[in-house]
């Protein structure tokens, strides 16, 4: 029976299987590094769909497909939990990854409602995050029901800009700061208090989305992502403690040809990792449906 | 036989045949409004891969491949020739889409070079475009070939932002303007009195980027690929001149589901069009190398 039966027909965990986290691209990398600090003993298997990446701005059907798609593969990885460290495929595919898994599967919005649920005082929450995020209005879902009997006022705003802002490393330019301001209006306007930054880039932009929404505590979901598997994998008797010294492993996959992945890793990471091997997309023709 | 063992069997074109474009996504749209005004009798197939989109920050081997797939798509629509909307792909993937069809295939680089080389009065051309585009080096070869014995010094920029703004409307913003200023900053430092806008989504800002290099001329590739599709059809006698009174044929596809494609098109086209249809991507999964 091979590695892969196994994990498809037995559901036994183990503390030594790496936790498997997936993204669209690169971004997921600011989830990972939350996993690392929080859970530096694990070994951890990280897929970057970077041939098909962004997902935020794709429908829910393409967005289901492909985070399934990533689940299979990470599921081959052997590994003992998934992370689901993309916004957009929380947001729309969380149940269908579910299905298709008998590993636990963590998505980044459920936690980080909980938090910002937690945190707001006015019960006023911005969210900002892609069009397919703020769409799918999975965390006015989460947060109304984390809030209970608290009734929550969530205002959304997408922010497509953002991710080709941190990504050019503009994190401070003055056209980024105008660019903030702009986007946080509808939030200041409303008086949030709170905002989940929503989508993995924007912890890279976080000093200019402070200054652009000053009184309000930002929730950086991956944080959050990762205190809740450790609290998941704990729950499990699976979390692995045997290096007295954290060595964390990562194991990097990504669809498209890795050319500039270990330096814009660093960038997220803050620390030298592996080349990445590539993942092979089984993609034939285009017909008509 | 089948029409696409016609296709691929006889290379037999037929005036009523449509002509085919494709694309990473809408923006080859402004380029499908280029050839509906040059050849108002046409019928044209388009295919957006929306799934995918966008190719600009993808690597040679993937651009190479989803073109690849695309032309096939489009000789199986029995099309008389592919205009190659997309600069990332015409930049990429002239030659492998060549090599799959038996039927002219027209990339945007080359015919925008031949006008930059005879716009161009000091021989300093600027170049911007996604990164995979200016990555290439193709616009640089294809200018240096149409020079000839006068040399030319091309100035490329990266632009990764442009298209974000263009999509958010931002076509007239501060922010807009502040970035585009910088990004022109190299060219007006050059010298540059000729840009060619090479991405399909800039003509949407080039009122901004005139104004942030305003003594340049502003090459628009869609328009004279337009142009040589015409010249290369007409060698062939294989225009479409039969209405009197011009009525465009236009069918649409696209990779993912077309939620706002009909809104985005009236944007880019000036028009309203029908509804599109999906393509169906055959991929089944994401496997290890």
């Amino acid at each position: 029976m091979s590695i892969m039966d196994t994990v498809h027909t037995v559901n036994s965990i183990h503390a030594s299987q790496p936790i498997g986290v997936f993204d669209s691209g690169v971004g997921g990398l600011s989830v990972l590094k939350h996993l690392v600090r929080v859970m530096p003993s694990e070994s951890y298997v990280y897929l970057g769909d970077t041939a098909r990446v962004p997902y935020g701005n794709k429908s829910k059907e393409t967005v289901q497909l492909y985070s399934k798609q990533c689940a299979e593969f990470l599921l081959q990885q052997n590994v003992k939990l998934i992370i689901i460290a993309c916004n957009s495929a929380s947001s729309l595919a969380l149940e269908v990854v579910r299905a298709c898994s008998n590993v636990p599967v963590i998505g980044v919005i459920e936690p980080s409602a909980h938090a910002a649920c937690a945190a707001t005082k006015n019960h006023v929450v911005g969210v900002i995050g892609t069009r397919a995020t703020v769409g799918s209005g999975a965390y006015a879902r989460a947060l109304s029901e984390r809030a209970g009997a608290d009734s929550v006022s969530v205002i959304h705003q997408a922010c497509p800009l953002f991710v080709p802002l941190a990504e050019e490393g503009w994190t401070a330019h003055p056209a980024s700061r105008a660019i903030a301001l702009e986007y946080m209006k509808p939030l200041r306007d409303a008086g949030a208090d709170t905002v989940v930054l929503g989508c993995t880039h924007y912890p890279l932009l976080q000093d200019i989305i402070h200054d652009a929404i000053p009184d309000a505590t930002l929730i950086d979901p991956g944080y959050y992502a990762a205190l809740e598997a450790q609290r998941v994998l704990a729950s499990m008797n699976a979390l692995h403690q045997e290096h007295a010294v954290p060595d964390t492993d990562i194991e990097f996959f990504v669809t498209d040809i890795p050319a500039t992945f270990s330096q814009v890793a660093k960038l997220f990471l803050g620390f030298d990792v592996a080349a990445p091997k590539q993942a092979v997309i089984d993609d034939h023709a285009i017909r008509q449906h």
